[in-house]
């Protein structure tokens, strides 16, 4: 832990408050564990963590959140996540995400997509709490109307999708990777919809995507004990499609595209559009609902007040 | 099988003629197979039934069918069936769990509820096939109705609920057990939906029930086949979670209720009672109906012909 | 491939047109691999085809498509496929199946069905390609009423079917197999919906049929792979149900069937309707649309264009 960790005793910045209460939150807000407990169970979601700055120095600058490229020859794009410290998904970085994804989509010369994340041991933590924490109404709104254009964006998505989940993948970053096609993951992280694990609830859309993923059954306990299932048990669940050693699961997800590839583009996606258009146009017709659903939610005053509880402690203890 | 058939040779009271139907029910309503491999096929569900009278000396009365007990410290219900000679559910027994489902629902120190019978080598036969010969019209749509609520009332439950299934767990008993949120369950039994094999049919919300549980394919083939699984069948195709030791299956099950209880209550609810809704409220729509299909179904000369007979031949066996 | 190429080189009939157009058809209609690929491609599929004749001997005259046997001891009606080279599937052949499952339907001493082939190697290729090639749009759209008829029938069959699944099973015939409530295949062929590895789709009830079989994820990738599964693969998904040699594929259907016939008709007919019929009836709700969707997709000049040159080519090669 040690370089990042002193950097951020020395500095306190905004950056280290959101790691830390992203610490918390994914272990405390239940009330059942210790800080300590918590921080071992984080680590085991995230155990190497030096080389954030790497991915700061490596990005063009301290704004290039979200890296696209697209290879010509192949017409495969790679959407690399980079917003450390954990590629917590806030509505500046899904705004990001979304238009990249609208640009690709509309590209001729683009036809599948890899996702996949430049911090180490991290694919992408989820939503950034401090979205959630005295929000301003309009733009908490705003925040989940984003999340919901960023799904439909993906799995409704005519181009072929794969994540490259090269490390933790819990709450949002589950739904980004479950979105796609074909999920490439590598071994010794944990991936899940771990809502219920933070006191809050995965939305309907959610659950339809786990379900339409590895069925009613698993999907109903998974949801309720917000489970985190380690890359083995996900595989053996259909979470994920392939295991491979982290330094070839880019590579494996690029030949898997390519497979997909040879399949004619046209028929491909009127059977994907087909398959995924109930589960979209439920989100669709109930699009509204759902965000005054989420705004009520988390400005419930005992949610605020869990939030406000655990941010004070972290802004004392960085003093 | 001595002393309890013993004892039943020399007084055939009610309870002896409900065994005798049950056994002779769940084996020869199709007229495939003769009363001696019927005999087989059940004592395959319940090889052991002497310890019968054990159950009616443990209880405080012969009223006395349901034990429900709640463990201050834990606040985990146990509702233990004892209904000599099957645990099967008639009108009163199935008012008696919904009466006791109702009141821990609103208890505000339970938080977990465990199903288990005391019957030596049955969790619960299903259905009394009393309820259904010769019957009040007005007391078989109550029946039914009361069946319906038993199901709304466990699969809709806010509690934590688990099935230690320490016995034979056919039909009725098979949606008992699915309508909770777990389900351990001892080696070397029976369980499933087998009403096809009475030549009667599982309406549909039994149908909803096993196919959340198992998925569509395996339920459509089961549901035909009317198939009775072994604990292990059960496990490999879902419809049970979990198999320990006849021992071991009540710690078990307390334990798996601790596991679910770390999970914040209001998170886990909201997510369960999204997932369970839509089950639900398809019965609560259908219900009338329902009750009618049942009613009309029961009522079919054919029907009762077949229950008169067997019931004559067994009150003649008797005398 | 001797004897039959051979004789077909020496005389290009219409049935030879047709054989190399479905070798075309399975394989470069999405234009990426050359002709020598698509052979191969083929002989996987099908690489035995010298015992067409026996096929054609054995039947009473060259109008017998279909052989219809029932044997009045067990009430089990055999239906064999007889069309060569491929067992296609055209308006003539959909016909005469399904006149013989109303028959069937309708007969009281029969109470099971048995589809099978009597092409060696092949159990059913599919659509005939030649009802697409320039449609009179009356007969193309008659044609697919045809198709949708045939399970419309086969799906809501009374009768306890089962697929003898003794040789390749693409496309309508592995449409045709998971109509059946059963499925026994021999080792070493391959069975999927592969419509998209032709450039074509799947059309929303061979999507639910698949996703019924075998669950929503695994006929997601299968549909926008248009994947072929050797019988092994096919098993673990559950798109079939037993794998045994060759030679036993009719008697392992038999013996089934003999199981599913101890269950009482009455009850296992109900339960089977209740659980078919929402997929049935979205098909009935929707089948002129779907009838319109086909005649417009198929009469494309894109499409149409595809085809002209592939028998363009193939009548070159004959001459």
């Amino acid at each position: 832990m040690g370089q990042v960790q002193s950097r951020l005793t020395i500095s306190p910045t905004p950056t280290k408050l959101a790691w830390m209460m992203h610490l918390r939150m994914l272990t405390t807000m239940h009330g059942l564990c210790e800080v300590r407990q918590c921080s071992k169970r984080w680590k085991n979601l995230c155990p190497q963590t030096k080389n954030l700055q790497k991915c700061q120095m490596s990005s063009a600058g301290s704004s290039e959140m979200l890296q696209v490229t697209v290879d010509d020859k192949s017409g495969i794009a790679t959407m690399t996540m980079c917003r450390p410290p954990v590629n917590s998904l806030n509505l500046e970085f899904l705004t990001q995400i979304n238009i990249a994804l609208e640009k690709l989509e509309n590209s001729k010369d683009c036809s599948g997509l890899i996702i996949t994340s430049k911090i180490p041991k991290i694919f992408c933590a989820g939503l950034d709490i401090m979205e959630m924490y005295q929000p301003n109404v309009d733009r908490l709104q705003e925040f989940w109307r984003t999340l919901q254009e960023m799904y439909i964006r993906l799995y409704g998505s005519q181009l072929i999708t794969a994540a490259a989940i090269n490390g933790a993948s819990p709450a949002g970053g589950c739904l980004m990777a479950m979105s796609c096609d074909y999920r490439v993951m590598a071994p010794g992280y944990k991936i899940g919809l771990n809502e219920t694990q933070l006191g809050i609830v995965a939305p309907f859309w959610f659950q339809d995507l786990i379900i339409n993923t590895m069925g009613f059954r698993q999907s109903e306990m998974a949801l309720q004990l917000g489970t985190l299932f380690t890359s083995e048990e996900a595989l053996n669940l259909g979470m994920v499609d392939k295991i491979v050693p982290q330094e070839q699961v880019m590579e494996t997800a690029i030949q898997e595209i390519h497979k997909w590839k040879k399949i004619p583009g046209f028929a491909r996606q009127i059977t994907k559009s087909a398959l995924r258009k109930p589960s979209i146009d439920k989100l669709h017709s109930k699009r509204e609902e759902d965000i005054a659903n989420f705004r009520d939610f988390i400005t419930k005053d005992s949610i605020q007040k869990t939030l406000g509880m655990y941010i004070e402690s972290l802004k004392k203890k960085a003093k």
